[in-house]
């Protein structure tokens, strides 16, 4: 089965945003055992746009269009894919009551009228529900031939992908693909392929595939079967080897398990409460902590001491370590984990400070990150030295403190 | 002039990687007044590239290729551009001596093979020297149709664009564009565009285009002109005119300002400090204001108080107050928010309490969130009703505390 993207937007014509939703739709579709040939990018011109979805049509067996489904003048997909397919749009009552739902109770005092056009859909077209705003997806059916219509924004049509369309594409697409997924924290991607390149190199079914993110590598390893069972089958030893090979490196296996998630998991696992003691990452450790729901049960305060006076009054860190060593040390990344635990009566505490940048600091350089974890009486001090700008910097610290936390866990209970 | 971008390779079709090349190419284009109404992906494939090569040819003036000219038996770029534009190739002596000069001290010990191969060019090109790798760019120009292709990686395509492409197409195109953002919050995408429609509908120079981000919308006015001061008077009066009707609504008309930035920026300007009290938020608001470089003149310490023990211990909120309102209430909110200030003696404090789910909290529905912020012995408490998922939740929660922060301080000093 053949698919096409196409996305339309005169802000990707100017560049204004980068187009990610064809990065996660051509993952999803290589993922689903789909070929694709093609995507293409249109403005919002009725012309062009009718053009190009023809075209896709004509040489696809499924289009997915994403954008152009929202209320203004300039929002045309729905109406241009209808008319190429032969649809005509009327009323969907059940799509009108849910945007007086989305209304209810928002910051806005009355519905702005051009919303009622996201409530016109294609007569005979799948309406799918979306959670997260107010113009629905749409799947369009003719002539052996599926138009896909997904809203732009990021939050709204990846989970419309994952709940409605992925399970209806998985559908029409007789081959079984499965694959499994490999987090891993604590080695860069060349160092992953390298201690990989055989398992790469040999293998076709499974394929293993490598994504860099901010200091993490995934790793997804897919088998085609003509069963379920025959795919898992394909998948179990490759997935015992890998994770043989990186032991705790390995932070989970499970899709939707981000690196918070599994750390959450083990404190709770352990019954340990955390708290944070945060300097240049300002608050995001904890941030991503609570990003995890049921957090509360592991985490109850955090501190951000961004100034020297706050990291002496919170965490009680020696005005003669400051002076002899400076904020960006060691001994106040030590100093720092302690307090928290003894401000706070958590079990451990995770403490950052480091120079995000642009400017350094004396004679420490931008990128100088200290990362100290207190458990059980000890405490593990880290040194990094980060690249790459301020924001960057500052990722990398979230990341690899998450890091050293849940391999702190993991070493003291040897789980 | 018209352009369109061709991007070539199946790693972008199987979703390897985002392609962030055309995001690049496309605002360089955006900025020379080039017209762009198409971008392409297209596989390794011979017929499908030759294919959408010609169908570029014939609906633009200029295409630029990107990718595809590597060493390998996949790349096929030059060899499809040169057929479908009627060139043969020959070998450039001038880049069969940058490569061999490109390999001498390098990782390799000998060249391998393949790499001669992208010594030959298209005769009659012009060969773009490339400082970065073994692949030239190229520019092939035939009856008023022009065909520029590029290497792939962004560390090679960029300075070969920057230095050599982008004063060859300025050459070429004698018409400016500038254009102007403002930044607005408070205002959702409908509304904006409904105080707009007459701008909008009724201009075609400057155009106004509406950018919807989580809890904000982006306004983009764009001129065409003959020069850079007459696209300025274009810009002039629309920006006025747009900027009167939103007045505190903008919080930026600046391109790289975000909204942290102009809260720091404000706080600097009336010499204020900052403190946060944040409960489902977590600390993500502390988060974003150290986002801000130089943010340690404004804010030196936060709270991240997640259990109702934390609010009371650090931030001194009443036990009756919990009991009788909830943690989740307008009194919390407003004792944080004093609270913050208390502990911290800092000028302003801003607080959030609220339900991010996904469970909701006895009577009080998920979504549910108040913002408290106190400025001069006043204290301003806001009632939010957000919809999405907890993530959602806690990213219009952040955006619209950090904007209450603002618009304290302009109510505050009047600005």
């Amino acid at each position: 089965m053949v698919v096409e993207l196409v996305s339309v937007g005169t802000e990707l014509l100017l560049g204004n945003i980068v187009n990610t939703n064809t990065q996660y739709l051509a993952q999803k579709c290589a993922l689903l055992g789909l070929s694709m040939y093609h995507q293409v990018t249109v403005g919002d011109n009725r012309e062009r746009l009718s053009q190009v979805v023809e075209t896709a049509l004509n040489r696809a067996d499924v289009v997915i269009l994403t954008g152009g489904l929202g209320p203004t003048e300039d929002d045309l997909t729905k109406e241009v894919c209808a008319e190429v397919m032969g649809f005509s749009l009327a009323e969907d009552t059940h799509t009108r009551d849910r945007i007086s739902e989305y209304f209810k109770n928002s910051i806005y005092k009355e519905i702005p009228d051009n919303n009622w056009k996201q409530a016109m859909t294609p007569q005979g077209a799948m309406v799918l529900d979306n959670h997260n705003g107010t113009a629905p997806g749409l799947i369009m059916e003719k002539d052996g031939k599926t138009a896909i219509l997904l809203p732009g924004p990021p939050g709204e049509l990846k989970p419309l992908f994952e709940e409605q369309v992925f399970p209806y594409l998985q559908k029409h697409q007789p081959e079984v693909i499965r694959s499994q997924m490999i987090k891993i924290c604590g080695q860069g991607e060349s160092q992953v392929e390298d201690k990989l390149l055989d398992l790469i190199s040999c293998q076709s079914n499974p394929t293993i595939a490598t994504y860099a993110k901010t200091a993490e590598v995934h790793l997804r390893v897919t088998a085609k079967a003509s069963s379920e069972e025959e795919a898992k089958e394909l998948l179990k030893p490759v997935v015992k080897e890998i994770k043989s090979r990186f032991g705790n490196d390995v932070y989970t296996t499970k899709e939707e398990e981000t690196l918070e998630m599994a750390v959450v998991r083990l404190l709770k696992k352990h019954e340990l409460t955390v708290t944070t003691a945060e300097s240049c990452t300002g608050g995001l450790i904890s941030g991503r902590i609570v990003n995890v729901s049921g957090a509360s049960q592991v985490f109850r305060e955090g501190f951000v001491t961004y100034s020297n006076k706050a990291k002496r009054k919170h965490l009680n860190v020696n005005k003669s370590t400051l002076k002899k060593y400076g904020a960006v040390s060691k001994q106040t990344a030590k100093e720092m984990a302690l307090g928290g635990v003894f401000a706070t009566g958590a079990d451990v505490c995770i403490a950052v400070t480091g120079i995000a940048g642009p400017v350094s600091e004396g004679e420490k350089p931008v990128g100088l990150v200290y990362i100290a974890c207190y458990l059980k009486d000890k405490v593990k001090v880290e040194e990094y030295h980060f690249k790459g700008n301020r924001e960057k910097i500052r990722e990398q610290s979230v990341v690899k403190a998450l890091d050293l936390l849940r391999r702190s866990i993991l070493t003291n209970y040897n789980t």
